[in-house]
């Protein structure tokens, strides 16, 4: 794959190979609908998006979830190595030391799903695939220490959301649940997107119209990652965004099955 | 599900639930690449997109793979009864007829695999899903004989140009294979999107940089389906497009995991 260039040199060839529009080119006048009186945003409904009460130290304060800015054009690029945060848990220190056999510094998808299941976290490698792509904005299928106290982090979090919405503990979260549960993390989606988020995510097909908590682990992490990739494309905040069709595939297609 | 609408009436407290911008308001000065000279659209780089040079009788001519176009913000919309297109091929029909047991004049998604696997292809669950999807516009997970009838001509059309690209008949064709069949089905796609795509849709999760039949009808059917999606918003065909973030999600959501 090497002689394939990560960047489109001149275009040709490739008609939606044109570098990305600058800001200025953005439409200035916005027909999103306005943020209702006293909300600032149309993106933070809730008063404090991610606002987990109980941060523990080394935790990325304010970015609960967060990951770093998409290189466009690049998402092969290497992963940079990296170190644990100042007052990272030792428990999640040594985790990720059991799973990082040869002392690479890195874990790779299959040891991250071995890791978070020694937390009684199973998931899918499907989305374990995703939580690397979002953590770590790179397609290389593998994590470092800082990622991964991120991931662990923001799934504690995530635990605590939907343990909170499940009210019947029934393992499962119902349609209204997941209103709730999203609003709590920042996220106001329609209730058409609602429904269809349900019928995506819920292993019943669409019958039990519930979420178990993989698949709600799944449902966040594409909720906040497609929006977060739209926000950056929304620069004016008006609630309107312009993909080139270059820049639309490569926010999509990282999204999709893995 | 009932008591959630499908429109949201008013847009309160769903900031994202505003009427979708009108044409007007669409950017008139394009910012992506011009097209090259003698080239009327960059969606259409090839001289016969869907060019299938032997369509049988019934086959929607033009349409190859060709599907309704969307209906944002009624997903959830019934399946239209719908009939047999004139001179369709008997066998098709009576592939149907078998697979429709109870004569409701619909196939469901476990009955549309089993039908296409009488025809020796054999796809995932996950492949019927966006099949459905894409030739029905709807989350109904159910499909009539016109739509059947798309889908059998489509992958019957597919399969000859996976033929066409395999040509040491090892069962996978290679990143540059992928590019040409791409662009004999009229999608020409930068090298680092075609990357992302042998990467997605590699069963070895991207060691072999090859793809298997079925994940190249997937392939065709995602890179199909988003370029649709996104030439229905790009109105003036500048290469860029404008999307609300409730149009963005309704357009990215359905091609997610089903």
């Amino acid at each position: 794959m090497s002689n394939y260039p990560h960047q489109n040199p001149s275009g040709a060839g490739y008609p939606y190979g044109a570098p990305p529009p600058s800001s200025q080119s953005y439409p200035s006048a916005p027909y999103g609908a306005p943020p209702p009186p006293g909300q600032a945003s149309p993106y933070a409904p809730v008063a404090s998006p991610y606002g987990a009460p109980s941060a523990p130290p080394g935790a990325p304060n304010q970015s609960y979830g967060g990951y770093p800015p998409p290189a466009y054009g690049s998402p092969f690029a290497a992963l940079t190595p990296s170190v644990f945060p100042p007052g990272t848990d030792p428990s999640v220190i040594s985790c990720f030391q059991m799973a990082d056999q040869d002392g690479s510094g890195f874990i790779d998808d299959k040891e991250l799903q071995r890791a978070l299941s020694s937390y009684n976290q199973s998931f899918s490698l499907r989305t374990v695939h995703l939580l690397i792509y979002l953590f770590t904005n790179t397609n290389t299928r593998k994590i470092g220490p800082k990622e991964f106290t991120q991931v662990f982090y923001s799934l504690q979090s995530w635990r605590a959301i939907f343990e909170r919405f499940d009210r019947d503990r029934s393992g499962k979260i119902d349609t209204n649940e997941l209103r709730e549960a999203l609003l709590s993390l920042g996220f106001s989606v329609s209730p058409v997107v609602l429904e269809l988020l349900v019928s995506k995510f819920d292993k019943s097909g669409g019958k039990n119209k519930a979420i178990e908590y993989d698949n709600f682990i799944e449902c966040c992490l594409t909720v906040k990652g497609l929006t977060e990739k739209f926000k950056e494309k929304d620069t004016s905040l008006s609630g309107s965004a312009t993909f080139t069709y270059e820049s639309f595939m490569l926010t999509v297609l990282p999204f999709l099955i893995a």
